[in-house]
């Protein structure tokens, strides 16, 4: 997905350019995952053109495979990102109706073949959000995953400005949270997508408890017994450039908190939640067993994120187990 | 319509950031004519959202009249532009798919109150080029204009990349053309929408000889009996960097020419076609029955279009007029 | 008037290029009212050249109408801008005089003609400053405008770079400001113009106390008889980054005060007053007889403006009401 | 003099930014001196402010002297610039009235002690259009080192949007010029300014014959008696991008007539006349009694001129001497 | 290696920012190489930092294999660019001294594993001429691949600034070159490197003419008697902005002549030989056995370069194709 | 040396263009003198090129002599630098191993000379870092200001990352400090090159106590008997934006403390103890005698320092002086 975003905290309405850069859910965590080290194929649709062109040259500079990327259709998603400041929100204006992969159909890409040799599956809520072609899809990636013992995880993701394709969004998500091994969500995607709430009612989007979201937890591992782990990012918004910042795991049993971490001056969010998603896989893989030190890497990653441009998590392992080690002071490296 | 172009000679793949601005054929014309002083109203249809409302404040920036322009749609329609060089071509990627424009539907606009006070409307043939519900509201158009007297006139402007909803523009323009007062085209514009080739065969696209065409306006002139002006631009191309151009026009009987002038160092050359009508209209306004000189405004206005970024023409009559006396010198004014 | 930034927080002396835009108290203010959706007229003097051309463009493209400025005289004004940060200031440079509107003579404005259809008429402090002519003309506009009942309100705006034509703000104003229906200040205006202090003395720049203020309005109102309301902006300056905004108003029986809000990133400060005094117009005028939800749409939306480059307060209705609903946490909206 | 110039070719109502440099004749022509090795001082009045202070740390920087520059006044002249293309002109807006140096008056430069160890001295033809007060201080300046044996040195320079403050060239001039030792202009200037035409007749501005302005060298030598050497550079403008350039000398007995340069991708040719004179100056004082060879330099210097962005020849003697072999090539050096 | 080029022809003591790419001549070649679908490694050495890092996700970026690349060293190469205009050069510094490529000794790279399922390697002559280790590593290579059967090619590529080792070229190159199956030079390497020149004497740099050459290529294959291909391009230099371009192949038997290219417009001239290297390689691959064709797609495929931003050669086997068969119109594609 | 900085937070890994400046320890210091209206010499070795003769370009701009620079050497040092943000920390690359002042040798500087007419010599502990023969020359500087009665300061500037010639810190520091007067060093330079360490444990990275340093100062003093003050910067990094900054001063006899500022939205730090330096040589020099105003000179002059870009703090004695008297509102100045 090309993004256009204005320079410099500018409106839509005041540019006389965009910065372009590429981005989307997945290829986000693809990023991340190749940046710690780890093989990866990004799976998707996309147009035979110079823009489609872009994108997997980009993908390969990172160094995530694109050998299961299929070429077609019309035209490549665009979403246009306004950067907000103080008390002004970032907006963003989705372009990806009739794009490439929303006019993916079944029986398009090759399953089997994608997941001959793979140990993880990554999906994202705004991908079955696009229309019925791409959920079908997704459904179908689910399936094959699950039957060929590949881990599933997804990112809820709830997009209220997608999901016009006729279904919505409790209609469709149920059945394919239900493959996954691994759920992650952000403090409102378990209400607006399952209807989930935290028992504690007098939250506020400033602070964000971590306790109030233990229930949230628990009624997902209830409702989708497949899943292994909960993932529940905490974003406290003091201000568009002020947020908070951590996370919790439930894996059944025992909830695990993450520091909390004050982001007091954001460079740019978009990708924040992507960049935990690909921390937490990193984790999981590499830490074995250990879920504290998995979410605590997943939520210092996607810390660093917020100080990076684009929507990609260009960190490195080190410097995430720097930050890890209580290393906040930002001192100059030299 | 959002026009999205790299720096610097750089292609698509070097690309990161595009300037942006706005433009589109029947636009084009309007920003000139309102440059030229003539009161103007540009009818289109733009969706509800900050791209949209962005060129409606880019119009109303330049004077053009927004009064009837309706909002509703998904998106706006977007090209992207990588300007060549040398033997390097231009390249254009259009994006207007599914656009508000695109999705437009006869009944939507009411053209009674459109022309209630209008003296002229002028269409291209990009816009039933685009679906099937512009081609209809560009009839719709037409015939409410020829009803109520206004002077109707249109660019042929084929591109063989849109043309996608069904029908192709052989089957399409002649009932359209058939309603037009004045008819212009390019050099190559008659041959694809009506297979009509200059009697001449050895031409090159590098010089381009007036008396070829002529025949070409006498079988325009004869296939459209409406018609009063048929007008052809003359682009010669040397390279990416330097154009020839000129016009000729045939009034049914006499064929007027124009200067040929050499345009050696090109800034940008999209809406070259849109700066002649534009100075067209406003020379047949202007300089009432005297054909000579209309042509001779049209062609020296189109020449600086040549020389300024982006799709609209911002130069003023004094300046066009300067070049019409032959000062080409291009000495510094201080 | 042009006004030319230096870019990302550069100082003068580092300049290789300015940002150009345009800007000014009452324009400003035109520019707020136009976007709420109300009907304006600027009415200035602008010289015959591109520039003045380029700063009727920019207000069109607001919706400013342009109707009555007249051309003539022979530059237009400039200010250039040096960005500050944390305990470095900004900057402000003026280059206004011998600006065509600094040489504006009675007469050269038809007011009664401005006024025929007009409802509020407002001016700023600065005007008077630049000159001699510019004070006289603004007696002139006040005058009519008081004639033929239309609404008048003045911001201090206190400039003490200005001023130097030969009298000073203490001789000029009272004449000018007794003529109005609605005074704003900022809390260092009424010393400095009519020698009105807080009867609190031990106030910081740092922390503004509302209370402290209510004197100052009380005297104000017992100078200026024909004032309805006296409105104070009160700006803490904790650095260049980081302010607390907010601001009283005072009918003469009562005083309203709005919400502190802590505008802790800064993107540019400049036109916050005028940002404040189009929300106070707004709402006056739309919130007919409640005064504190009046001020607090001004208190909103001049935070907000904290957030824009550019003199000019590009935000709607509906950001500045999402905002006094107490939605500061700048949560990406997509 | 500050200059502002709008970005690649970009028209001044498209302009969201200006490049700024710093320039003026006199300032041009001393730069190009202390880039030779030769030891200047730049004499003139700036304001006491930023701006100011920015025009002496970019002369320090070229080297050049500023120990006799004063301070005072309200503002530093400014001037806008758009760079033409093809047939389209550069376009200059001055805006230099009431600058310091327009409101020197006679006696604020003790040019006794400037001139106390100068060797030569000169002015521009700009210097007494801009003011009564410049031209009296120009006037001072000229008896003063022509008193102390100092060569004096002019270029006509005429510019008709200056000279608007009650006395004409005509008027002012010759009194001026009648001092000096060395005289240049261009192929305009002798006309505007005395009245003196080339005694051929059928000359265009696209081609310019070095033979039709040996009549003006001739009447300018007889006007002028002091004046050992007059020169005149003969600009031929084929476009706004392509320029032919050369210049002639005479010595009073000899026509010395320099190669023909084709400039035919022109950067920027603001500043050309005054690399020109620079380029002169140097010959004269090092190829002492070669006129011949000062001029081929003079010539071959301001031609690279017009491949360097902003008013300052930043080019060597070794570059200039290379192109004045003849090695117009322009191949890579590495 | 690190390009820094300042931006839009300004000098390097203009320069407030560079333009930061990577190139350098036998990665130069590989991108050409992978572009056109090619399977290509890049085999250098590079320092274990973000700028080694850089290097390689930009050769990833393009495709070109990174299998082979040993990090160590102190720094990565750097050269400074300044791109002339007309009559003034365009300059290069090299800062490449001390870089890890510099510092590689022999045995540091596995040739035998590089070449285990190579075809063809290729080799330029800037490579020996950084230091005594590199040319070393170079002559291990060639040896490497000659006995492994691999084909040998190089481009002479003389650099007078680098050569500062202890040995000259003279000294090192034809031992390495006669290790070579196909020899590429410009039209003056083969002079400086190998002391041939053409018979004919009056030549000029403006007009290159063909013939001149094939007494300079006879020669080299005489020299070089393993050499099966000899190939000259031919670089006719009007001005910086302005070269003709052509070359000549030379198989021991007959003449190929290419089409001289007219390149009025240069964009970027930095990479133009290594640009026909990969065109001449991509083309005896692909046309076996047309020598004539390999070569006019060399001479296409580099034309084409000058016109592109930065050392590579962005361009496809279809757009090369298409400049062949003789479309130098630059006409827009849409 | 060269300073190539990433722009707006980029990491190295995404530039696409650096911002170029130049500084360096001593030529901040420098700058700064000269800034404030002191005579200063820059002592130095550059290469003579065209980027060595930006260096002199730009210290002449500022003031700053550059007659002992010599000439010489095969390339300027560089250093890469990527801002940072939050808890990302900056990093700075060095790349200056065999620049021209990396390979000065004693002999080739004429301290005698350069000495003759000096009051004060400051020299920073990064130039015996970078080689054996930069070690040398400053020790020679060191003795020659010592016997001619030149006052010798130093800073401590212990960089890891340089050090590479073969001696570290420890080993060569001693000797080369025991001839200062002044002593500067930061929270961590003194245990660092003399394992000098607070005797208090329990301090923090982010919040510095000033009492918990004096024990530093009292060793260092004692350590180095000819140091008459020994200052400490006290630096609390927050993060990367936002750090705390105040320093100690210790004369042998009593600790003066300066006030602590709140640096909370950092522009750029790199040169921030440069700065302090420089404040404190000027403080020293114009206070005499009142060392707390001094360094309350030095800790105001360098928390400014951080609000702009690049390595030169350019300030004001009376913008300092502002802030000295505790107004660090940041309020507008017009």
């Amino acid at each position: 997905m090309l993004r256009l975003a204005t320079p410099e905290h500018q409106r839509f309405i005041q540019a006389a350019s965009f910065n372009a850069s590429f981005g989307g859910g997945e290829a986000n965590v693809a990023v991340s995952l190749a940046n710690y080290g780890l093989l990866t194929e990004y799976v998707t649709r996309l147009p035979q053109n110079d823009l489609g062109q872009s994108v997997i040259m980009e993908l390969r500079r990172h160094n995530v495979g694109t050998n299961h990327i299929i070429r077609g259709g019309e035209r490549l998603g665009i979403y246009f990102l306004e950067t907000g400041s103080v008390s002004r929100p970032s907006k963003v204006l989705y372009d990806r109706a009739h794009s490439s992969i929303a006019e993916i159909k079944p029986g398009m890409i090759d399953w089997e073949k994608v997941f001959s040799a793979a140990e993880w599956f990554h999906w994202s809520g705004i991908t079955p959000a696009i229309s019925e072609g791409a959920a079908s899809v997704c459904k179908e990636a689910i399936e094959t995953a699950s039957k060929k013992g590949v881990i599933v995880s997804c990112d809820l993701n709830y997009r209220k400005n997608l999901w016009k394709w006729g279904k919505s969004a409790p209609e469709v998500m149920p059945e394919l949270v239900a493959g996954c091994d691994i759920i992650l969500g952000n403090e409102e995607d378990a209400e607006r997508v399952f209807g989930i709430k935290p028992d504690e009612s007098n939250y506020s989007t400033r602070e964000i408890k971590a306790s109030a979201y233990e229930s949230v937890c628990r009624k997902l591992k209830k409702k989708f017994a497949k899943a292994g782990k909960v993932i529940i990012t905490l974003r406290g918004s003091v201000s568009a450039d002020y947020n908070t910042w951590s996370g919790i795991l439930f894996d059944g049993k025992k909830l695990f908190e993450a520091p909390v971490y004050q982001i007091t001056h954001i460079v740019d969010r978009v990708g924040g939640g992507d960049a935990f998603m690909g921390g937490l896989i990193y984790g999981i893989l590499t830490y074995k067993g250990d879920d504290q030190k998995a979410l605590n890497f997943a939520v210092a990653a996607s810390c660093l994120k917020h100080t990076i441009h684009g929507d990609f998590n260009l960190v490195t392992v080190a410097e995430v187990e720097q930050l890890m080690r209580g290393d906040a002071s930002g001192r100059v490296v030299r």
